[in-house]
């Protein structure tokens, strides 16, 4: 039994949001075992599970990541859609474009600690598009 | 229902290469809801999603991810398989083996720019062998 | 029909370990067709596939990715849960925490040189905690 919604996440900032809460809501009723794929439709951001506590997390994955990867390397030919569109089109396929969460009891197991990240690789991302699978 | 083959594609030389037509001449008849997952039972390559319009990308994935994991680092033990073989590794799990995307509609609902990529970590990878996976 | 279990993992050092005959022990009967999902409940420590015979790969990995994402690194604000912390955030979830593999003839059909890695990003990480869902 699949059950399936498509949803658009308000926009945000470029950096690395917790949308635990705004996933939970939009679930369907879940089941006693399960999965729950959580897939975005872009190129230029990210899904990701990660600490859900200390707001200096994010801000450190905005900034070491910016680093590692950034805006303007001379190696870069696909440069006519912004400084920060080849950088996040980089961190995009790193982090990954889906999560996959498995389903206990009627919830979502994930750890403690453990919160959904929304990761906005643009300056101006706009909504992004998410599809919610969920598998029993 | 699950439905599940295993395919050869054809050989391609290192760097991102678009499959996304190659896959899905290989799809079954898809539902209305489901999930297709793509695996690559390979430790030197991977599969990503990620721009499929312009060629300029994926060459500055080839040039950027060369750079961000070179050959001949001091640091490698493993040099015995050639100096594209230990960063062919690291690479693989960064970007990973996996790729799972929502079915809608009876067909892949990846997002307008999104493309599946066989990323070709190796200068003679040869045939990479894929089992798709379909889930109803 | 789906079935889970939720097992806890031995501690392991710092570090890649191979851990697929741990997973192996603990799957229940696998069927023709399926996939396996393993999720590990932390935010400092991945799953990942990767090569399964020369130890110096996993050195390498260790070595390599210390280099990437190193400890101690001035863009750091999350400091005070020790130096290994902020770098085990960044590699959790450029590693990813959860791998997807087919199920094919009643066993995770792998590719010959493929491995199931617990990668320990911290110096004490403990016994860590995963969930394996099966579908049919």
């Amino acid at each position: 039994m699949t059950e399936q919604i498509t949803i658009k996440l308000p926009s945000f900032p470029k950096g690395y949001h917790i949308i635990t809460a705004l996933i939970e809501e939009r679930l369907p009723s879940l089941p006693d075992k399960g999965l729950v794929n959580i897939f975005i439709h872009h190129t230029s951001a990210g899904l990701s599970i990660n600490e859900n506590a200390d707001p200096s997390v994010r801000e450190d994955f905005e900034s070491f990541l910016n680093k590692l990867i950034p805006e303007n390397d001379p190696v870069y030919k696909h440069i006519f859609e912004g400084s920060d569109d080849m950088p996040a089109h980089l961190k995009s396929s790193l982090i990954g474009q889906s999560v996959l969460i498995p389903v206990t009891n009627g919830k979502l197991n994930l750890g403690t600690w453990q919160g959904i990240y929304l990761c906005e690789f643009r300056q101006h991302g706009g909504q992004r598009k998410v599809t919610i699978t969920l598998f029993t």
